[in-house]
């Protein structure tokens, strides 16, 4: 990892991801059989051995995981800081998991039975507490990329667990902003957003006892829902039994709109929790974000870091839950 | 524009950029020939007045300005926050301007004349101080989309300007990182990167008196290249004509470079000046940063903020440089 010293960012070096430069507009074929497919039960015998398998009715294994063949981090210490003359560098520490969502090649979450949608939460429950047993890991994003433009290269259902040894900035300045909030108003500011949300109800899409899914006031793109616990914790670790069931039901039928509603759309999701030392703080509450690839961020966004956004919240909202 | 308050973030929404949420994936046309396209000489009649037009040689036009017929950002004032219950928003006052590189359909900055690229640079240097009288706008950014991957709607060669009466939360955060350092070190962040990278000689393509292309030591994607002007200045309004010269022929040769060895691929490239206020200060330096598209963002990157990044820059920069 070496330290960008214009945003204070920490990016990640994979060559073992690499092709060569000249390579890269030849994109990877994804592959629409269970011939060729990694994550298929037939192919079982070529992939890396499974760290935890659930099973599910008569299925030997209703989820499956397993590291990344290749993987974005290293997984050996050390996790010193390096000068090289003005800049900074690390080893790569952490790990890259991804989580085979079911046997069956041609599903995917909004198809899955309620069931296999809970396995699925659940397996992410376990992998994360597990991962953050580590005292060197500061962070666990889990994730989930759908599509191509949304930078997925195998169709066979699956997401992700990146484990790092370090905090992002992007995710400090976040921090900041809550604790900014919480400091003047003493109220966590994921909290009054719902609040306000709840009281408003011009951008809310579903809800049950535990959740409530609604399109951002301030989404960066069309169609973005938050998925976010009525319950302040900061921790995705610390879901109750009853709230996995709740977030599984959220998930799946937010995504069923998607599904739905915009043709099977490509998308991301990742689910923001508190990075270590931070999940008993006030003013951080996890949340599951999703965002469909209906457009491209240009130069501008990455200019400015601003969103151009060509859909209004509210009428995407409406659009989502009629 | 409404602000995310978990980001801190501006987000501009732009309805006349709409389409209905079913119908983002009929991805617009391209024009592959002149007849229907609303850049070439021949639709003139059909474009926004010209803002400014520079000619060259026998051609009425060589760069010529216009709004943008989808501006991201309204012309009218007032800029005063509302608050919203828990949000705040304010009218998204600004201007957006395509700068249209050439009468020629079929061309782009890596196949155009050396005077045609002079001539763009001067374009973006006069657009850019106009727009920097008006009090009300606190940055401008001039950016540049290739490519379908890069967000470009339209081929025939262009570039855009974007002029803001917020400046970016993600550009405060920049700016707080270089202050910061200058803090420490009392000396600009990029000034020394930029003597180092002349020291160590790496990761360098390109140099001429003025300025300086290379690969970043913590690049985000592969190939990316940022141009940097050897004499410190934090606003490229400051730019003297021997500077315009050779920043148009560093700008074009490292656009070339991509173009022959990667074989025309997407990009973005933005260039990246002090906001109002700023333009004088020690820690800022203006730069042109160009980000090749032959990766996809995924959700890791969305959920954390860092990059993966596939390839090694110094390999890259020798790939670049051969």
């Amino acid at each position: 990892m070496r330290l960008n010293l214009v945003t204070g960012e920490w990016v990640i070096y994979a060559p073992s991801r690499r092709k060569r430069p000249q390579d890269f507009h030849q994109v990877d074929k994804v592959p629409e059989t269970q011939i060729n497919c990694p994550f298929c039960p037939n192919n079982q015998g070529d992939m890396e051995p499974s760290t935890l398998e659930l099973p599910l009715k008569s299925s030997p294994w209703q989820t499956r995981v397993v590291a990344n063949k290749y993987p974005a981090l290293l997984r050996f210490h050390p996790t010193q800081r390096l000068a090289h003359g003005t800049y900074l560098v690390t080893s790569g520490y952490g790990k890259h998991e991804v989580i085979i969502e079911s046997p069956q090649h041609d599903t995917t979450i909004a198809t899955l039975s309620p069931e296999a949608v809970t396995l699925v939460v659940e397996t992410y429950h376990q992998r994360y507490l597990a991962l953050m047993e580590d005292p060197e890991i500061m962070m666990v994003i889990i994730f989930r990329n759908h599509g191509k433009a949304a930078g997925a290269s195998l169709r066979h259902p699956h997401s992700q667990i990146i484990a790092t040894s370090v905090v992002p900035r992007n995710r400090r300045w976040q921090e900041y902003e809550a604790q900014r909030y919480f400091d003047q108003w003493k109220r966590c500011v994921y909290c009054d957003m719902l609040a306000f949300e709840l009281r408003e109800r011009q951008r809310i899409i579903l809800e049950n006892k535990s959740f409530v899914a609604f399109v951002p006031f301030a989404a960066e793109v069309p169609c973005e829902i938050w998925i976010i616990p009525r319950r302040h914790q900061a921790d995705f670790g610390n879901i109750s039994e009853v709230e996995k069931l709740d977030f599984a039901t959220i998930l799946q039928q937010s995504l069923a709109k998607l599904y739905q509603k915009l043709n099977n759309p490509d998308y991301n999701y990742i689910i923001s929790s508190a990075v270590r030392y931070r999940s008993e703080d006030s003013q951080v509450h996890w949340y599951c974000q999703i965002q469909p690839r209906l457009t491209t961020p240009a130069g501008f966004e990455l200019g400015s870091g601003m969103s151009i956004n060509p859909s209004v919240p509210e009428v995407d909202a409406d659009f989502l839950r009629e």
